[in-house]
């Protein structure tokens, strides 16, 4: 086929985004899906925080620097990006801590209902919290069913509490409808709980509009907020004032700095706070966030998509390429912003890439993994991954001792 | 009284270590309680994590810079400074989220005993983390007591599961002999969560000897890790595989990265971990550490009762300080490192503090806070500060409007 890749940069309205970040030479880096890279402003910020804010002004940055508004503030700036008015989202803990808030508040909405279902290959963590909960509760007041895709409708079954999904599944990046999938498990009475971790900043969201009840989500991936960034949670206005999340810390204290004895929750998202946020991993994540206030998440999306369409073009047309089995959808409207390719020396192949600049990932036990990240991407970078990709297959470079010892993979 | 406040400065063995902090210009910090300052290495670290592991190095440095070790790595840092042997100590989440994990593997410990007990004057988010888990277990599970500190003895009756209590009281800071209460407990058959927040990085601990069960602490003030530094846990070794946590995410995974769909907890403190942790926040931390190595608890010690007495006597002798009235013991074993006098105007009177370069904090109604942080103050700080406070209060200087205005206070 014939492309003219330049010109697919060249009119690329996204091309000077890249230049907002810092990234290393010589490397094509598609793992924005596991860790989104550096923003130029988020290491000025760092920098700034830690060296003006804290050693400088000290204990005062809570108000003066608004430390103390953090949560709420970088909350509010991710609202628009998943299609969230204001008052609904904020910043803190890790998406597995909130996903025990939720867990229990929707347990609590729920009343007669005790089961939470969710789905065998969704992402382990998520499972684990819920199999945790059921533990801590025993079975009569929750318990954690785990099903097949293919069995989800048929087990939206009438003592299901709440449905906890991924919009994207974090292995092969295929995409569940949510605004049906809420809708379907609505007319059950179910409640639904959305993973938003690869969908964040990548994927045109409409919580709102969709009626979603709760979601969570991921800082450090396509939000580049670094590694472990805060997580987000996301209430649906409508159930406010309907529960109190059991995870009671100061900051989530209607007046925290009254130390009184007695909890009384926060109105609104303040309530999901628990102990003192981490105000460097936060401040970081805050300034990352203003970049998007630069794109739409249609240009995005349509950006992520034709980086996508292409790598699996060009993947095609190799023949040594076809021991690679595409396991992600062809349809473009049903994945995410990453393709997974079986092949069984997966791992090697992964080793290989590495070492030759192009960061993948792995995932056991034979994945291939390449997240696209619209933001700093090119599209030679596509062409340039996929004839390194080709070169390791075709001279079965992966073969090399060095590339077949397992290390520890994150 | 003749004082030779030079010829203390002079023979302070730790003089040396305040050049290891950036401090800002004409500033006394009174608040290392509150926010310890920022150790010249922490920042550097902080620049290298962001603009090197994280901008060059991408998602590889989970392994290659060791990010996946940092929360084991940190915590056996910490675990000498309150005198644990390794394997012990885990550096994660925020002290509340922590406790919520003790109070449950500690009633998990305790079968057929339901009940917590803390101290009515106990840090309030200790408190609330235990209303909290009480009313989502429910009564009959996990009944929430609070007493006075002079009940406390009296409350440790055979229905008692575990005793929450910090060992230095936050407002007055005055301590709890550990050793004895938890030998107490134990006669008792209860267990004790000790909180050290106040207490790690300036009190000379030995919770090993002590047979403590249970402790967490703060990373942000003693220890100088920076706001909102992660927490740590510490579980004694008898107790370790006789429970499991219920926050269970893939952090604590025997093996996260097999992506297993069933939790298997990891043996040990690992298992002690949620999601992912906030590496920049853990890397500083990490970092502002390694002053602990150059000094000993008992020098540290030492230094923070000099100048802590020192504050005592020459408030003592200015006449129209005797409005302040001492709040904290003046027995030195009894305190920690931070002294509490109550004023009628002690709001104010902060706020002129403030306005004057000395940095103490107010603790609502009328409590004036000062902290004593033994690595950066000289005994000359305290002379110039106990000077303007007497300039402040003599003239009253509080009076003024500006000083008047309740604002926001952390």
């Amino acid at each position: 086929m014939d492309r003219n890749i330049e010109a697919l940069d060249n009119n690329d309205p996204l091309a000077e985004l890249r230049g907002e970040f810092l990234l290393p030479a010589n490397t094509i880096y598609l793992d924005g899906n596991s860790l989104g890279p550096l923003p130029r402003a988020a290491a000025e910020r760092a920098r700034i925080t830690v060296e003006q804010e804290w050693a400088m002004d000290l204990i005062a940055s809570w108000n003066s620097h608004g430390w103390i508004e953090l949560p709420v503030k970088t909350g509010e700036k991710i609202a628009p990006i998943i299609g969230a008015g204001p008052g609904q989202v904020i910043c803190c803990d890790s998406i597995s801590v909130n996903l025990f808030k939720l867990l229990t508040v929707a347990l609590q909405l729920q009343e007669g209902r005790n089961v939470i279902v969710s789905q065998q290959d969704n992402f382990p963590s998520d499972l684990y919290m819920g199999q945790g909960l059921s533990r801590l509760l025993g079975e009569e007041r929750c318990q954690f069913r785990m099903v097949e895709e293919s069995a989800l409708q048929s087990a939206l079954t009438d003592d299901v509490a709440v449905l906890l999904l991924s919009q994207v599944n974090f292995r092969d990046g295929s995409v569940h409808d949510m605004a049906r999938l809420t809708a379907k498990a609505h007319q059950q009475g179910i409640l639904v709980i959305w993973d938003l971790a690869h969908s964040a900043g990548v994927l045109p969201l409409a919580v709102d509009d969709w009626q979603v009840d709760f979601a969570v989500g991921c800082g450090y991936k396509y939000l580049n907020g670094g590694p472990g960034a805060p997580a987000f949670v996301y209430v649906n206005k409508r159930h406010h004032g309907q529960f109190q999340q059991p995870l009671q810390g100061w900051m989530g204290h209607q007046a925290p700095f009254e130390f009184s004895p007695q909890y009384r929750a926060a109105s609104g998202m303040a309530g999901f706070l628990v102990g003192t946020p981490p105000i460097l991993s936060l401040a970081v994540l805050d300034e990352a966030l203003e970049l998007f206030a630069k794109v739409s998440l249609q240009q995005l999306r349509a950006k992520s998509l034709a980086l996508s369409n292409l790598f699996i073009e060009l993947v095609d047309e190799h023949p040594a390429l076809q021991s690679l089995q595409l396991r992600s959808p062809r349809q473009e409207s049903r994945r995410g912003s990453q393709l997974a390719f079986a092949h069984p020396q997966a791992y090697a192949i992964c080793q290989a890439l590495i070492a030759e600049g192009v960061i993948a990932d792995f995932r056991s036990p034979d994945l291939l993994r390449f997240g696209f990240s619209p933001l700093v991407l090119r599209f030679q970078d596509i062409v340039d991954s996929v004839r390194i990709l080709d070169r390791i297959v075709t001279s079965e470079l992966f073969l090399a001792p060095q590339f077949q010892k397992r290390r520890k993979v994150t």
